[in-house]
């Protein structure tokens, strides 16, 4: 059994491409010989966000601390304390931070991911229209 | 994409032998397409307990509020909110309240865990020594 407090556990910058302002700590992975998913927490400072993307595989999240907004595709839905998204496989997403203190969320991944392919998405249609 | 606050999922009593003022509530599971793993939250009344078991799964918990303990076999371990716990499988353990105010958790399993076998172990060894 493993039994540790939350800040206790080593945070890191996430380094994907699109992420802005995301720090994210291992709470429970496979090093921990948990068999079948990861629990990760991440912390976006104000203004940040997850990279817009999505991937073969599920997300299931709880809102810990702050305020933000979820973008289902193009579609921001709000997101407090408390509450649960759950990320079916392919679906675009991305978290993004719009209150003025630190967004805390549990993200849990199954152990499959590991290796899979993840698409990052353009944050917008700028490109789009560009061209 | 599912998005719903916590409070808003029906919350359940727990009916299983040794669970004393446990209710559960189904953040995200098969029914939501979930294809791996499912997010519970419990809420232990101050005074209650999860039965003292075992199974041949895994559990991931992350302590949202109040305090308690989660038994590692015989051994309390201290728990507060922000607080992860890693139980891995065929490892006996018990969540009980403490404190004063509901204890609140997440405790995350594998849908690989239906039908399995849960296995309740006496709380103490009294009717050992009776015997």
């Amino acid at each position: 059994m493993k039994v540790e407090h939350s800040k206790n556990i080593v945070s890191h910058i996430v380094q994907m491409d699109g992420a802005v302002g995301c720090h994210v700590r291992q709470l429970v992975n496979e090093q921990d010989g948990a068999p079948t998913f990861a629990m990760r927490q991440f912390e976006v400072e104000p203004g940040g966000h997850t990279p817009r993307h999505f991937h073969p595989y599920e997300h299931e999240v709880y809102v810990l601390e702050g305020e933000g907004v979820v973008y289902e595709g193009d579609t921001p839905r709000p997101l407090a304390a408390g509450d649960v998204v759950f990320v079916a496989p392919d679906e675009v997403h991305q978290f993004r931070n719009t209150g003025s203190s630190p967004l805390k969320f549990l993200c849990l991944i199954p152990n499959s991911a590991t290796g899979k392919n993840v698409t990052v998405v353009p944050e917008c249609s700028a490109e789009a229209t560009d061209t």
